[in-house]
């Protein structure tokens, strides 16, 4: 009964972070690994250099490795999970929807699309059904649905908190941790001892993808949120967990208390990778902190704290695992979406 | 004809970069250390855990340290400088100027009273002339002059490049080093792999500090500038530079070449410490950075770059060294435009 | 059933891990946590800086801190574990054994003393017995077991795997971790981007401690191993794990498989914290490293790689979690060993 | 009068330095840089990713990059700086040096050749003249010449400054800073937080080339000194400095003071980058550590202290900078004695 799944370029950091989620998860059976051809045909304990801190699956370091194409995958497989490099993405992710397989995406590739959805379960579930417009634009049998950029993934859920108050203005500041560029992405020389205030391409994914998770669907097409978003991204020398710090001005008054209250009340959902509560709210003035809170929640919450009035609306600080709840738990939980909503 | 010149708390880590900068000084003179009474007595090598990566300037070693005293230091002293805790120097800093010394001061105490001069030479030097209205409402023959927080002197300096446009609003971020909090105050198990989002009582000091800085002098009071300032702290794992993420709302249109522009052309003054040009604006996107920019300018100079336009008015990142520029130097500065305007 | 239990000194570093561990421990029930005076009364969630990566456990936030004085805890206490700083272990621990309890103590004071044993349960078991001298001369009802230094629980095991081939001469290297020291016991300032290669005192534990934990008891007393070692401590900029590079010559000819082989093949104990292998050995040439090594066996194995023959003997890397295997594990199987043997 | 030198391979890390160091030497003149033909025609400002943390000098910066190939330099080039990768050195320093070049070399690629010089000048400055023996043997007009590896320049200095006591065996242990291994040599998510204890093949560059460099030259052939070296090397999270642990066994008997005199008494050179003192030795039990001493003596000299007694010898620490005394000023320096000595 379990669902068997597939993890196109499995490799790579959040590849890696996948196969974590997936080896002892209860409904899904992992059945194929692909990466590029260089590494088709070794087992995967050969073809990936292992990071993830805990060791690699027994069973799944003696699966053989596929070449990222429809044919090299089995038939029976329900649902692909993609950590895929958006290039590459943008080039097979359709083929696979095309060959009928739906596929549930970490890349960046087409997140903006008109007919993709972009989804956190617990805030936009409805725009599940975005695929099928998907499907009659398109002419899939397959599907293809999208999970948010770590960094907005981490604030979203705590403005969605906020939107009783009419959300109007945004600023994010956001420390970043290395482990969002991949692997080899920021090298020890640079970031050792330093901060580097740019992130290609980075503020842009926070303005434009929050607007689209907090926007409606009717039903036909989805309208985006007006909120205005304004980020400025950093890169500092930590592991894993994103910190954003966040002002917010809404049109109902807000205060700390306020939105300490809505955001612990925010309800998750039944599907095994949410936790509850999903926004774990601090009272101490100094939390959440990368190493000491990335992991509340499994590394699936968003852990908050530092609410306070300033006279241009609502400050505070909001931080998530960006691997976990803003990689590769992302796309799982949106596999237990898929499934549970009769997509697979 | 060289000033002789004192530094009260000279064994913290703001008293060695004092020393370090005052010990090449063209025309300063060192010839007084004080510390706290456990070190009096001592050779300057013996009382201090001398932690700044150039050897301890050898005629300094040998100087015996003295109590924080007024009697204990030499009357032919023509300036004092003052890296004390801020508990100890609203305890004892007065008394030094009851008793004839003019103090430079960086710490914190007392740098919001009225008729204290909080200044950066290059921003308002005008505002030295309060000393006149401090002189005569505390009857003394000595004078107290403040430079702002390590944090507050990172961000003013590229505020005051645009007040020509007509400063509203502004939101600020700041990625702060270590060193900014003592040599004791973050432990490594704190911060490795970490980062901070609180700093007790710092938010408020970039707000009001700001304010006096950039506010009116006109030969009797001072006006606050009315910019509204709200600040979100962070601590993060580097040695010295505190990086700084800035919106500024403007009443005029400002673009970002009307402001990286204004900020290149923005005048230094012609004393010893102060660097031309005060704000080296860098063009690639990715910088300023802590630990490849924060010597600019002798680590005297403000790091500017990043300037994008956004829905909210201009975004940019700013930089300076938090314990030159931002602590000793800016006391030593202050100092030559004590002796500049004869205060001495 | 539970062995009940205590934590002398509950509120430090190691007394943190030490509840990690204990309150989910299906043999031992937590019953009593002291500190120093000034936290007596208090609750331990306000006594304690809460500072391991996983929430304080909630019936343990509630509990209140005692005195750290016999009078002061329950009387049906049967084991108390202590992470006293060594002065004042020094000082209280000899009235806890008087007044009938038995310690198993983290603390480094009395661990050379010939009536006290030294134990890593799977090296030197045996060594328990001396408690039966210990009763004797010092006439208490209760005991007193400690368990060795941080970073010679690193390697001692290592060597005790080789000790067939004849140990003769040890020279090791170790690359500490900043949490070795204690919470404050590292500044940010002293470690970030550096390396100290001087820890107090450590060297001499390294070298002392490893011989009587590789000695003979016959009953009456024990005689240290004559292996000679030579220690060399760096502090490096890693939170958990100490890494040691060793050389060790032997009588036999020792080659790296057999090296290897007997490390993997050498035993672990049927007690609930002893992991089973106790030593993973690596075949990847650069591991075990800190960050991703030293959660193996749960923090309580010991990980090794790198066997390679040189001119003067073997040399491989160990590593083992410093506050888990190295500080608060330690006791607690030390705990165990004590109630497995019928000394509770 | 000024000697007219190009630098090959000058975008690298080492290159880099190559060029903050020339560009203010008062005998050389920069004339010419090289590097990949991708880079071939920009200026270098556009080639380079500039890293080091002074500015791109300005001339050098409008400066046109050239293909690494002889015919793409000027003729009246006198000296060439070579950093380039070992293969690409191997593949094109013999084309240059036969085209007539004289090559200071820092790549690793021949270093062990019979007829090439592998020289520290304040160490073996008398094997320059096997310059003599390698143009007979391999009739070039111009030379090669070699620094040894960043890693066996550190403590090769203080081995020289005790072989009056008749060196037996060293033993070895290093902490290796990041930049050893280039710009993007080591990834932050393998360094942050963790240490890594193995260099590919760098431990048989301390064991080889420090007995070549201890080696005597009768003026035909080389005989390497036969003291038995054994290395264990460590990557660590630190920017620049190699720290290392060394146990060194004498015939003569060698105590802690006598180690001390000998090396702070070891002659330095009457060239320009040569350091006086050659090592400055400190008195601190927990110096020398890389931040705080790289620089010492301008990054040419060696750090050395904690000298103790062991049973194996005498057990010390050293460190240099290991781009600029352990690479590009080992380089210039070597450049500086061939110029000395009339090889240009």
């Amino acid at each position: 009964m379990a669902v068997r799944v597939g993890v196109l370029g499995a490799t790579g950091a959040v590849g890696q972070r996948l196969i974590q989620l997936l080896d002892p998860h209860p409904k899904f059976e992992l059945a194929a690994l692909t990466a590029s051809d260089s590494s088709a045909g070794k087992t995967y304990r050969q073809a990936a250099k292992w990071r993830v801190d805990s060791p690699i699956p027994a069973d799944v370091a003696e699966m053989t490795v596929q070449a990222t194409e429809p044919d090299a995958i089995p038939n029976d497989i329900d649902l692909l999970f993609s950590s895929l490099p958006s290039s590459v993405g943008a080039a097979v992710e359709p083929g696979f929807c095309e060959a009928g397989y739906v596929v549930s995406s970490n890349s960046s590739n087409g997140r903006m699309d008109d007919d993709v959805p972009l989804v956190i379960p617990e805030i936009n579930a409805e725009h599940l059904d975005l695929l099928e417009v998907q499907r009659d634009e398109r002419g899939w049998d397959g599907a293809l649905i999208k999970n948010p950029n770590c960094s907005t993934i981490t604030f979203v859920p705590t403005l969605a908190a906020l939107t009783e108050f009419g959300l109007e203005k945004v600023h994010v500041s956001t420390l970043q941790a290395v482990s969002g560029a991949g692997y080899d992405g920021v090298s020890s020389m640079e970031i050792i001892d330093n901060a580097i205030p740019y992130i290609g391409s980075e503020e842009d994914k926070l303005e434009t993808e929050s607007r689209k998770l907090l926007g409606e669907f009717d039903g036909a097409s989805l309208t985006h949120n007006d909120v205005a978003v304004s980020a400025s991204c950093n890169r500092i020398p930590t592991i894993d967990g994103h910190l954003e710090n966040v002002w917010v001005e809404t049109e109902a008054e807000l205060d700390a208390a306020a939105a300490a209250e809505a955001m612990e009340a925010f309800p998750s959902l039944d599907l095994h990778s949410s936790p509850d509560p999903l926004i774990h709210v601090f009272d101490e003035p100094d939390r959440p902190q990368p190493r000491m809170d990335r992991t509340v929640g499994g590394g699936m919450a968003i852990a908050a704290g530092g609410m306070q009035e300033t006279p241009f609306g609502l400050q505070y600080n909001c931080l998530a695992h960006n691997t976990i709840r803003g990689a590769a738990g992302a796309s799982v939980l949106n596999g237990e979406l898929l499934a549970e909503n009769g997509y697979l």
